[in-house]
C-alpha cells in the first residue's frame, strides 16, 4: 500500500507554462487560428503533461496486461478461458493485432502475465514476458470478491512498478489487455463509476449472441448485489468486481502520471482501468489521451464519465492496446505540428485581416 | 475533352474477386469476428479498388493543387488574395501543415500551380511545382461563370494528366489544395449537387465574423443565382461557380480510378472536386476514401451526399491534404492487418464456439 500512496501524492499538476509556450506557437502557425482543430489541443495538452514544448513523444510502449477471470466460466465468452494463454504465446510470436499496429507505429510492446490461469514461467524465464502474476485468474465475482483487497493492491502497485521500469525507455505509454470474459468485469466498474444500468453499459464483447447477452448482464447484476463495491472505495470495487489486468492499467496509468508520462488509454476494458485510477487519484486524468471508442457498449458513457473525448472512432472491439496504437501516428503529428510547422512570420506570410 | 471522355470510359469496376480473397482471410484472423471494424472495411475496400490482396499501398502521394478565385475581391475570406502564392513558397519550402504530415506519413507532395494569380514561373522551371495554370485566377462568379467550358474542361484534363504521370510512382493517391476564398465555389457546388440551402453548406472558412459570414452566403446565392448551373451539367457546374483546383482534383480523382489506384479525398474543397468527378463518372465513387470530416459546415452533407464515412473526425479545418496525409497510417494499418496478423491456424489459438 506504500507505493500505491506514495505514487498518488506525488503525481503532479499539469504545467500550465508549458501548455501556455505550446499554445502560443500553435497560434502563430502559417494556417487559419487552431485549423488542426484536436490535434493543436493534443499538442497542448502533451506539452502540459511532460512539461516540455515540444514534448517527447518519440519512444512508446504498450504495455499489455494479461489476466483470467472466475467469471468465464459462466459462460459470458464466447472463446473458452485457454485462449487468454494461447493469445500470449501469440503475442510473443508477433502474430496477433497489436504486435502488427504497434510495429507499425514504432511502439514496443511488452506483455505482463498479471494473472493467466496457465503456466507462463518459461516465457518469462526467457524474458519474452514480463511475470506480474496476482494468482491464477481472479475467484467468480458472482459468488464472492473476485480477489482480496491485499490482491487489488497488489495488482495496481505491479502496474506502478511496471510504469516505473518502463519510463526510463518510454516518452509515451499505452495500455492494453488480454483476458477472456474481462468485459464482464469492466461493465461492472463502468455502471458503478457512470451510475449507469448494468444494462446500458453492457455489450456483446467478443460477440455474444442476444441470450448469453441477457445471461451476461444478469451476473454482472449478480456480481454487483452480492458483493456491494462503494465507488468511494477503489480497491474494493477492484476486489469486488475487477480483474488483476485491470488493476494493472490502473496502476500503469498512476505510475506513468506521477512520472509526467502521458498514456494513450484503449478500449473499454483500459478505461475500466482508468476509472479505477480516476478514483484513487482523480489527477491522474490529466495524464490519460482517450484513444479511440470503441463499439462496445458503454465505452461512450465510460469515456463521459472521465470527462474524455477519444481521437478515433472506427468500430473497433478488439483490445489489446490496438485503438491505442492506431492513436499514436495522431500524438507524432500533434508533436511535428508544434515542432516543425513554421509561423507567419518564419514564412513571411500575410496574416489574418479581420 | 477527348482524355476526359475516355478516362471517365475506363474507369472499372472493383474486383469483387480481390474482395472475396481479403474478406476471407481478414475472418480468420486471431480476433473476434471482424473486431477491427473500419480498418477491416478498408482493407477490404482497396482490395477491390487495386485488385490485389493484399493491396499495394506503399507509395503515395498528395497532389496539392493551388489556384485563385475572383470571388475573393468580394471579401468571402479573412486572407488576402497573395497568401495563396505565399502558401505555394511555403509548400516549396517545406514549412506548411502539409508538408509536415506527408513527410510523417512518408508521403510525397506535388504542388500544381492550376491557376495562381501571380508569376509562379521560377518555381516550374527549377521543378519545384508542377505548371498546370489554366488561368491566373478565375473571374468573379457573382457576375458571370468563373471559367469557361474549355476551360473546366482543361482543369479537369490537367488533373487527370497529373494522375497518370504520378501514377508510374504512386500507390494511393490523396487530393489536397490551397487557394484563398474556395471554400465559396465549393459551397455553391456542394448545394447544387447535395440538393441543400446555401445557407446549410457555407462555413466560415478561414474563419469570418458572423457578418461576413452572412455577406459570403449572400454572394454564393447571387453566383447560383446567376450562372444557374444544372447538376446533370457537371462542366457547367465547374465553369459557372467552380475553380481551377477544383477541377484539378475532380480531375485526378478520375485519372486515379481509371488506373485502380485509390484516392484519399481531403476536407471540403476535395470533397466538391470529388462531387464533381462522381457526377461526371458515378463508378470513380468506389475509389474514393474519405480522410476525414472537417470542421467545415456543409462537409457531413457533402459527404454524405457522395455516400461516404470519413475515417477521421479531428475538427480540423486547414485543407492542404492535411486530413489525408493524417488518414495515411490507417491505410498502412489496413493493409498490414490482412497481410501480416495470424490466423487462428497459423497461430493455433481456439476458435469461437458458438
Amino acid at each position: 500500500m506504500k507505493l500505491l500512496t506514495e505514487t498518488i501524492n506525488t503525481i503532479p499538476t499539469c504545467d500550465e507554462g508549458a501548455r501556455r509556450r505550446a499554445r502560443d506557437r500553435l497560434e502563430r502557425l502559417t494556417m487559419p487560428y487552431w485549423a488542426l482543430g484536436r490535434l493543436m489541443d493534443l499538442a497542448e495538452d502533451l506539452a502540459g503533461m511532460t512539461g516540455r514544448t515540444p514534448p517527447p513523444a518519440t519512444r512508446k510502449t504498450v504495455a499489455v496486461m494479461a489476466a483470467d477471470h472466475g467469471i468465464a466460466a459462466r459462460g459470458v465468452s464466447l472463446y473458452p478461458r485457454d485462449v487468454t494463454m494461447q493469445m500470449v504465446h501469440n503475442f510473443v510470436r508477433g502474430g496477433a493485432g497489436i504486435n502488427v499496429l504497434a510495429r507499425l507505429a514504432g511502439a514496443r510492446v511488452v506483455v505482463v502475465d498479471m494473472g493467466v490461469a496457465g503456466d507462463l514461467g518459461a516465457l518469462v524465464r526467457t524474458g519474452k514476458i514480463r511475470d506480474g502474476k496476482v494468482a491464477p485468474g481472479t475467484r467468480d465475482m458472482t459468488e464472492g470478491p473476485a480477489m482480496t483487497r491485499e490482491e487489488a493492491v497488489k495488482s495496481i502497485e505491479t502496474g506502478i512498478r511496471i510504469a516505473r521500469d518502463l519510463a526510463q525507455t518510454t516518452d509515451v505509454f499505452a495500455t492494453g489487455e488480454m483476458g477472456i470474459g474481462n468485459t464482464a468485469p469492466s461493465s461492472a466498474i463502468v455502471a458503478l463509476y457512470a451510475r449507469a444500468e448494468v444494462a446500458d453499459v453492457t455489450g456483446r464483447g467478443t460477440g455474444v449472441s442476444d441470450d448469453r447477452l441477457l445471461h451476461k448482464i444478469k451476473m454482472i447484476e449478480k456480481a454487483l448485489a452480492v458483493n456491494a463495491p462503494a465507488p468511494d472505495d477503489p480497491i474494493g470495487v477492484l476486489s469486488g468486481v475487477g480483474g488483476f489486468e485491470i488493476g494493472g492499467i490502473a496502476g500503469l496509468i498512476l505510475g506513468a502520471a506521477s512520472l509526467r508520462k502521458p498514456v494513450l488509454v484503449d478500449g473499454f476494458i483500459s478505461t475500466a482501468g482508468a476509472l479505477i485510477a480516476a478514483a484513487l487519484a482523480p489527477r491522474s486524468r490529466d495524464y490519460m489521451i482517450a484513444s479511440h471508442r470503441s463499439m462496445e457498449k458503454g465505452h461512450r458513457i465510460a469515456l463521459n464519465a472521465l470527462g474524455l473525448k477519444p481521437l478515433l472512432d472506427l468500430d473497433l472491439r478488439l483490445g489489446e492496446g490496438t485503438g491505442a496504437a492506431l492513436a499514436m501516428p495522431l500524438v507524432d503529428a500533434a508533436v511535428a505540428i508544434l515542432s516543425e510547422v513554421a509561423t507567419f512570420e518564419e514564412a513571411n506570410v500575410s496574416q489574418a485581416k479581420p
